[in-house]
């Protein structure tokens, strides 16, 4: 397969993206100095790849565009701001190959900055007057909060199983998409079955995008990734490549090591090799495949057109990252 | 005028506020340990104004019981989510007389638990499906944070101007009673004009409120304030009594040496006492009765029963804690 390039699947699209930017940035004008700008600086530089879900969705379901636009910008906010909270929970120093909000201001106010994106994300999804939105947004958000405490707090105590990994990515990625589509959907006053349909549809596509993430940052190329291969392990946040390789290795296997705390860089290369050479990676990846056409099997249950033709693409690429 | 007590005021609505609790209460149960026992722990504890304001507005305009509960536990869980952040923001050690959850966990743990609380009071406010109150909603979120990271961010370059100051209470105290009070007349199917008469009630209700604090930090006992006098001096937080006297103090008062930087325990309880034997306590406090009387004026527009009887005296209560 060759490599997709998210750019192209989502050219179609771009005149409306540019729509959905317009009223992003239209929600943060009121922001007086120094927020506005430290908010339009958190807003941009990101894949998109939410806001083009919930897009794209509407057009499969026939939602009425101009709610669409505002949809999507509600969900973008929403994004930018659990990022600005998640960099304060990692302590991160960079986000989008940028210096996060958290480095440059204090934590409680870059706190308070990421509950102003809620605020105006709320108010987006507030004027489109539709409360079973409002229901599926508290939930999502519910659920990201939920889960990343459980990361948190857990740390130390991580299992490291299969079903604990994927509760976790459910809450931190999939919850998120399958919200976007269902969302979209409902825009669109789709049936109960159709709304599970895209609610599948999206929780399955993130999984297997978080699982591809996963094994990304084990065999990607440092440059393209932006940060050093390694970068879980090295935290000590046990992914699903780690996880099969651990019920594989022996006492003395070097993953073990690193995860007991032994994190310096030779030995973090010397664990990502010996995961990437055991047959880990594989099998990760065929519970990708598996999770991706999950996604396209529930989107065959929704009408047909060139939308469901992009959305059917962007669960390919999902997984063509890794190829 | 005697000192009133707001537990005998809220006597007639006990049984009330003790089923917002359980609403409250409900809304955490999902929550898994440790996050459940921290959020129980965030949300008691607290004087109940909020709530209690819901109630009481809801029971003046004819709202039904059980959206009203509802409305009062989502702006109980708003409260609590903010004071959370606040914590974070002031770094604070102690609230209502208790560890504040950000000395027992990890800041990032403690921004997300406030996340949380945050998801489960939108989930409360989705549940009336009353887009409109969503607004309200929002707008006050939007209003507190951006008041608050003005006040973050622009901390050391305070001007110390009376309008600022209101600006500024009016974000921190008055839109939330406002909020309040105006959606409990949402859930009423109130008229335009009440609405915004139980705006004006709330709002200018939490301006006498909050100067009336401002004051009792100043002038109060340390033990019922559970607070050393003086403690927005010593933060350097200029409040309304301090504006007022430096307004008229020359250059070498004690309370210019505070705001710059002599900060030990003598100096501001020398700077405290300066600003008690000045008029600027009188004229903070013929402020605050301004506000208080024009809450009561807006009272005297919405239906006249027992609860409009009750919310009258907590407007009495704000200033009475002053005598």
């Amino acid at each position: 397969m060759s490599t997709l390039l998210l750019d192209d699947l989502l050219e179609p699209i771009r005149p409306e993206l540019a729509q959905v930017e317009r009223v992003t940035q239209d929600a943060l004008a009121d922001a007086t100095e120094p927020l506005g700008t430290a908010l339009r600086h958190a807003v941009s530089g990101g894949k998109q790849l939410r806001p083009a879900l919930a897009v794209l969705a509407g057009h499969m379901m026939g939602a009425p565009l101009t709610s669409v636009y505002r949809l999507a910008a509600a969900l973008d906010l929403l994004h930018a701001a659990t990022l600005i909270h998640d960099d304060v929970v990692d302590d991160a120093a960079e986000r989008r190959g940028r210096h996060t909000l958290h480095t440059v201001w204090p934590t409680g106010a870059t706190v308070l900055a990421g509950d102003y994106l809620l605020a105006q994300s709320i108010a987006l999804i507030a004027d489109l007057g539709q409360p079973r939105l409002l229901q599926v947004y508290a939930g999502v958000l519910r659920a990201m909060c939920a889960g990343e405490i459980r990361q948190s707090v857990t740390a130390q105590s991580q299992s490291g199983n299969r079903e604990e990994y994927v509760r976790r990515i459910e809450a931190k990625t999939a919850a998120f998409l399958a919200a976007s589509a269902e969302m979209a959907g409902l825009l669109a006053g789709a049936s109960d079955a159709q709304l599970a349909a895209l609610d599948a549809f999206g929780r399955e596509l993130g999984l297997a995008y978080q699982i591809v993430d996963d094994v990304l940052d084990l065999v990607g190329d440092q440059d393209r990734l932006g940060k050093p291969v390694g970068s879980d392990l090295r935290q000590g946040l046990i992914t699903l490549p780690i996880i099969y390789h651990l019920e594989q290795a022996g006492a003395d296997d070097p993953v073990r090591a690193v995860l007991a705390g032994q994190r310096c860089t030779a030995h973090v290369r010397a664990a990502s090799a010996v995961i990437c050479q055991s047959g880990a990676i594989e099998l990760a990846l065929t519970e990708a495949r598996d999770h991706a056409r999950r996604s396209q099997a529930a989107l065959t249950t929704l009408p047909d057109n060139d939308a469901r033709q992009v959305l059917w693409s962007l669960v390919d690429y999902a997984l063509a990252r890794s190829q």
